[in-house]
């Protein structure tokens, strides 16, 4: 037999036998998806078709039940984006039915090396040795390159640590993608030249199928210090493509957008912990972006601690992750802010900079210096 | 100005009021993401913001409103997947929103040239030139290749016009992806050389970020018939990049596994018509599978005539494309979908056929008889 991981699914159900009657629907759906009654004895029965663990009361205000059920190495067959098919695939068109957590196996750590660099890869390409990492973005779309370069420029100047594109910025005819990219690894680099620091810039990469890969490349090849995408639209295995190639040696980002749906209702998809973090770590993602609690999405506290936990508790091998909460965050948010997540976060700030036409890296310097106080 | 395109969403809100500033936030969100007050005057503002044209009160029991915000051209900037995330992107991390329609420039027809052969194309290739097609899938997983490949042999004695590969099926040791295409191909081949029929082998495209796209010219120098993929896990512009370039010329039929967040709430995400439909069109899909009502998922009835609707109601000049409703068809189920969507359609039975032991062409052909009675 074949080493076996398990994925843990929230259940709503009337009693315990109905969980578990559904916790064997799963089992089979995810696997062989055929009637129960006509899977083939021997090894399709007892190595393929999913097995139910353990069914036990849940322990939050959904109440319903926690269903551990198990799958084969063996149905993965080493495909990243099958794994994902085996954890959620036709089950995720249920009501009712959400994902909660997982376990490893050797054969997954091979598909999923992990994050490249992970928090303290973070920390020694940032020099940000210790305390929050801080993070803005250019923007916005429609400005031009020369504008969203001198952004770039300020913000280095004023001693942010990450400087991202906004995950609209693609190839508009005002800032197409080559061109910003060389521009603001220039404008970072000069600013850096100045201050000492090691500002990192960070392009967002989008783009055809074809080529998606091959920007990334670019952003490296013309010195980024790291790449953001969005998984929902670039797809679940390009972060693991590029963290698991030798020849790529940055660190990724992820942003969230697109995938709301997969965390927003409490009883489907998947929680926030599994989603921003655990998934996020297979991917191989180093920082993940998601909205903060408080700014103009409706994260709740709670579950924004819980990315923050997913983000470093033992998973396998897999290196800790920064969580990256964004999304309307202001100074009045930093004393919150510190309480839940700490020191092991990217502070995330965006539009409430861009309010300071004056003195932007002055801005910098006072919101940094409330993070770090 | 450039042409703009215009978004309906569903919106949760107590008065019209609240509902244009829901609307107005969603305006900001998707296209600038800074607060209106700094939104800078001239280009950004008058072109790259969002504009709401309109809001009216809603048309189902979910009462609300529908709200439909414009974006221009420039901010789409010829890239697929922006087009997506200025559709839905930050916004989909928001309860009470949902995309229910949207419109079409001649700039993004320019990125979509939309399904090469939709139904009538499908039509022509399976010869099937009237009355509803018949799908079946070899499964389960863990079955080897020999014994998939006997699988599809005798579906395709039966007269099925199109079989393909479970969705779970990968680079599985039992099968692996090559091997399986060549064996299935060749299945194929010689039962229609024997019955005379034009029926179709559909290999499942899955594999890593780098290999994808190989993956899908592979199958179509084997001989294949079509290409199955599912957008959720491989990305949303894996399709459309295959169905835009002149030297892939495989049809592409959709899977819907793990995206089944983006619909099933029915105040997040997607309105069944705008995904499995709208959504499937602009990425160039030429069939897509669904779960019927009445089957093992909770679809309604309603859901699944609304996804056949949007699969051939005008839009742009994108070409009409084939629902294909499974999940548990029997034949029992036949009058009823019959009834919701005439002989536009793809009768996709996998588990069903798979009990008939002695005599699988033979059940084809029955099940093929009840449908086309």
């Amino acid at each position: 037999m074949m080493a076996r991981f398990s994925v843990t699914y929230w259940l709503d159900a009337p009693n315990a036998d109905e969980a578990r009657q559904r916790a064997s629907d799963i089992a089979l759906e995810q696997t062989v998806e055929i009637p129960r009654d006509i899977v083939p004895a021997g090894y399709v029965e007892d190595e393929i078709l999913g097995r139910v663990e353990d069914v036990r009361p849940g322990t939050d205000e959904r109440g319903g039940f926690l269903a551990e059920v198990s799958y084969s190495d063996d149905d993965v067959g080493g495909d990243f984006l099958q794994l994902l098919n085996v954890v959620f695939g036709n089950s995720a068109l249920k009501t009712a039915t959400r994902v909660e957590a997982m376990t490893l196996t050797d054969a997954i750590g091979a598909i999923c090396p992990g994050p490249r660099y992970g928090s303290e890869g973070l920390r020694l390409r940032t020099g940000r040795s210790t305390g929050p990492i801080l993070m803005s973005a250019i923007k916005p779309v429609g400005l031009r390159t020369r504008e969203l370069a001198d952004l770039a420029h300020q913000f280095a100047l004023g001693g942010m640590d990450m400087i991202k594109d906004d995950h609209g910025l693609a190839n508009q005819h005002t800032s197409p993608f080559s061109e910003r990219l060389n521009a603001c690894v220039d404008a970072v680099g000069e600013a850096n030249a100045k201050s000492g620091f090691n500002t990192v810039y960070v392009p967002n990469i989008t783009g055809p199928a074809n080529q998606i890969l091959d920007h990334a490349f670019e952003a490296q090849e013309a010195g980024a210090g790291a790449v953001m995408l969005a998984p929902a639209l670039v797809g679940l295995d390009v972060a693991r493509t590029l963290s698991a190639d030798p020849a790529f040696a940055l660190p990724i980002v992820s942003h969230p957008t697109f995938g709301g749906a997969n965390v927003i209702t409490p009883t489907t998809g998947f929680s926030h912990g599994y989603y921003f973090g655990l998934l996020s770590r297979l991917m191989g993602v180093d920082a993940v972006v998601y909205p903060n609690f408080g700014g103009r999405f409706g994260f709740s506290e709670a579950e924004c601690r819980s990315i923050a936990d997913h983000c470093s508790m033992p998973f396998g091998n897999l290196k800790a992750i920064l969580p990256a909460p964004g999304g309307g965050m202001k100074l009045e948010s930093v004393p919150a802010m510190r309480e839940v997540y700490g020191d092991d976060v990217i502070y995330l700030v965006g539009g409430a900079l861009l309010r300071e036409k004056v003195d932007l890296p002055g801005a910098c310097r006072r919101l940094i210096d409330a993070v770090r106080r």
